[in-house]
């Protein structure tokens, strides 16, 4: 049904499968809180020594989830899920309004939920770890506190170079691109980078996303913008990186609650690496550029592949996180992170919201937004309750340049790229991440995979040699 | 699950999504048998005196189900379903590979079971009655005889006279007709005829079909063939007809058991009216057709209205239904109804099938399959279990002509056609038979409408007078 309301359903329907969804919503409430399914999760934990590894994980992140459900009263859990519904409404046309005052009430009463939620969860170190761990297993503010303060070290005083020196031209991807031939484009290039076709589907939605039933179902959507064709191009190798994580899943485990991807940090290291370290890697168009050429030649006729490479990572603060460069984007991830760290830890008033947000965009990326609408109303993520979220994305930027460089310790990547030799690229992610699904932990991953934990170095230095070159700095 | 199945699901995905079908069937089976359920039911009509007139039709009918398939072992359901769930594959190849004996002991098997089920649920007069009322409340072999014959005794004798005849021109129809400009064509014409986009969709499928989840969410298919423009034409006004049915219930009933069409003959009427009555009517040509030379010079600049319309009802027997004429349509139809009706009645062996069917081809239509391909592996049907559905197809276009007559003494709806007044048609319709959804009988319908009950003549005498006149007899 989300799917469903995302991609064609008929305006009028809306209402009508909202409620259908509410149902669903309750029933799944109702079934995990209910004596036989709490008495099954109890005997299995009692005799866990007997069950295989895969079963063992599977009732451990069963219980760990049917015990934070169960501190919710049902009451409570029906009524919250009716605000975010309202207030993911609201948002809409407070947005548009430019209106922070008519969403304010709605984000208070979400804040006091989520706030009196993390209370009955209950974390011994800091309330925010409770709504991390709920996208990011074990996830914590230790661990998140000096990833940030690394980031904000060193790439802040790096975007401040480069506002100083001359801008790239980005004009090439601006012009007209004929949609029929975006779509065209797009299909191809996901296709090249392993998207099974047969296990799947690519259609248009406002927002891009993936979504899988199963590893033989994966649905991704993309945008096509006629002058914006980066849009459609990058959008659709993200994508492509989340649907490559869900269709190589274990057949082991492809049917059960461990078949997808672990985590939302290490399913955006996915989208992130196929985006950034494959789309936007000079080695990629070395070899595909006189392609694309030829399919746009009224575009890039007269655009060299070098040209191209550099309007395509193309760097400039903005307001708007969704539209951000690679590198500006952990700024705003940088943003979010601690605003939302302060309202877990303190008192802050919502009203007060607006001006925190203006002031770390102009801090860290030296702009003040012109509204709200272009500020702190830009996301919908709080209207849908998502405190927590945000920080993966950027450690999913973070941990996707880690795993480049332990996979060059197996084959030179770059070299396989501009061979167009990208099986070997999936091959190892496969290996390493894909198949395992829930199996493993985030951190156990990691670990087996590089010998250390998440580790920042690789990201922040991967931006100062990538953006450095490009801006001869 | 179903509309996504035929509309857009990848092939990989069919094996998962028919487990989670067969999942929900049982599911449904086990609510209908529970004994809450039944207790439910049993106060239900002990009190329904105190009942509305919408709550007891709803009793009614959900009882009426519920007695069926209690009649049924659940195993045995279960089963059943798993054998039409293979049967459908197999009669796919056996149709392929034009192999009846490899479909035979799978039609073998649904035969025993559909016999066994007439004699479960038990009929005083015809065991076929059983199967018929599934589909059609109260449909009986005792009505039908007469209406087949009706047809026999008058439609043979004027086919055979068209085929003295010489033969109409269809070739305007099969010259290369661009699929984009069909695709424009028939949401255009779905939206004159009344379907409302904002509670639909139209999109393509193997076979055209209409499903509704509510009348606020009406899904409709076409088929687009590059050198049969009147397959994407015809198909998009016949399912735009069933459309309008289930988006002009009322909104009193639409949420409930009775928010959608009372039988398949009465919706068979709605797509009839609409692709014969209207689509295949001079009367609509003669101000439409401009408009389609228009979209289509390269393929109609040399083509009069009259040509168009004469070449829209080209008449020529052929082994195929689906591709069948409006004349011949019910002739095929016949052939089916009386094997049906045979099966039922006596001992006839599945291997007997084959040539009872080619004969009835000869005497009826005047010529003989060439291969059980063409000849009885032609239809899904019996491989789906739907015993009795037939019949609906030829009530519809039956009704369709009766419900015309009895508009005309409304208002004159060839005159309001050929002025592109369709409005009035869509508010007749919606008055007597839409708005109730299921709330009325069929039968009550009618006679409400037309102050008789099922009538073939209308049906014949349209259909004697419109060839004739075409075919200058």
């Amino acid at each position: 049904m989300h799917w469903d309301l995302e991609t064609e359903a008929p305006k009028n329907s809306i209402d009508t499968t909202s409620e259908v969804i509410g149902f669903f919503s309750e029933k799944t409430y109702e079934l995990t809180n209910s004596k036989e399914f709490i008495e099954s999760l109890r005997v299995l934990n009692a005799n866990s020594s007997e069950l295989s590894e895969t079963d063992k994980r599977i009732v451990y992140l069963t219980s760990k989830e049917q015990s934070k459900l169960s501190k919710i009263a049902k009451d409570k859990y029906v009524e919250y899920n009716q605000l975010l519904s309202k207030a993911q409404n609201v948002w809409t046309e407070a947005r548009q309004e430019n209106d922070f005052e008519k969403f304010a009430p709605y984000l208070e009463k979400i804040i006091t939920y989520q706030k009196n939620y993390t209370k009955l969860i209950g974390d011994k170190n800091h309330p925010y770890n409770v709504v991390l761990d709920d996208y990011e297993e074990e996830m914590t503010v230790a661990k998140l506190d000096p990833f940030f303060e690394g980031l904000k070290a060193r790439i802040v005083p790096l975007l401040e170079k480069i506002k100083q020196t001359k801008q790239v031209d980005m004009s090439c991807l601006t012009k007209k691109y004929s949609i029929e031939k975006q779509k065209e484009y797009s299909k191809k290039i996901a296709a090249q980078l392993g998207f099974d076709f047969d296990s799947g589907l690519l259609k248009e939605s406002a927002h891009p996303f993936t979504l899988n039933f199963n590893k033989y179902d994966v649905r991704m959507t993309t945008r096509y913008i006629e002058d914006l064709f980066s849009s459609s191009l990058f959008s659709t190798v993200h994508e492509t990186g989340h649907a490559l994580y869900e269709q190589n899943i274990g057949d082991n485990i492809y049917d059960t609650v461990l078949g997808t991807g672990v985590s939302l940090g290490i399913h955006e290291s996915q989208s992130r690496f196929y985006e950034n370290l494959v789309g936007k890697n000079k080695a990629f168009w070395l070899k595909n550029y006189k392609e694309l050429q030829e399919l746009f030649p009224e575009n890039l006729d007269n655009t060299t592949v070098d040209e191209f490479y550099k309007a395509a990572n193309f760097v400039a603060p903005s307001l708007i996180r969704v539209e951000a460069d690679e590198l500006t984007y952990s700024l705003h991830i940088l943003v979010r992170y601690e605003l939302e760290k302060e309202i877990f830890e303190n008192d802050i008033s919502v009203s007060e919201l607006p001006k925190l947000w203006n002031d770390k965009y102009e801090k860290y990326l030296g702009i003040t937004p012109d509204s709200d609408a272009n500020g702190i109303l830009q996301d919908v993520h709080w209207a849908a309750g998502l405190f927590g979220y945000f920080p993966t994305y950027a450690l999913g930027s973070a941990y996707a340049s880690q795993f480049f460089h332990y996979m060059n310790k197996d084959f030179d990547v770059n070299k396989s790229i501009e061979e167009n030799e990208l099986k070997p690229i999936l091959g190892y992610l496969t290996k390493h991440i894909h198949q395992f699904g829930c199996l493993k932990k985030a951190d156990n991953l990691v670990m087996d995979m590089c010998g250390e934990e998440l580790n920042a170095q690789y990201y922040i230095d991967y931006l100062e040699s990538k953006f450095s070159e490009i801006y001869d700095l």
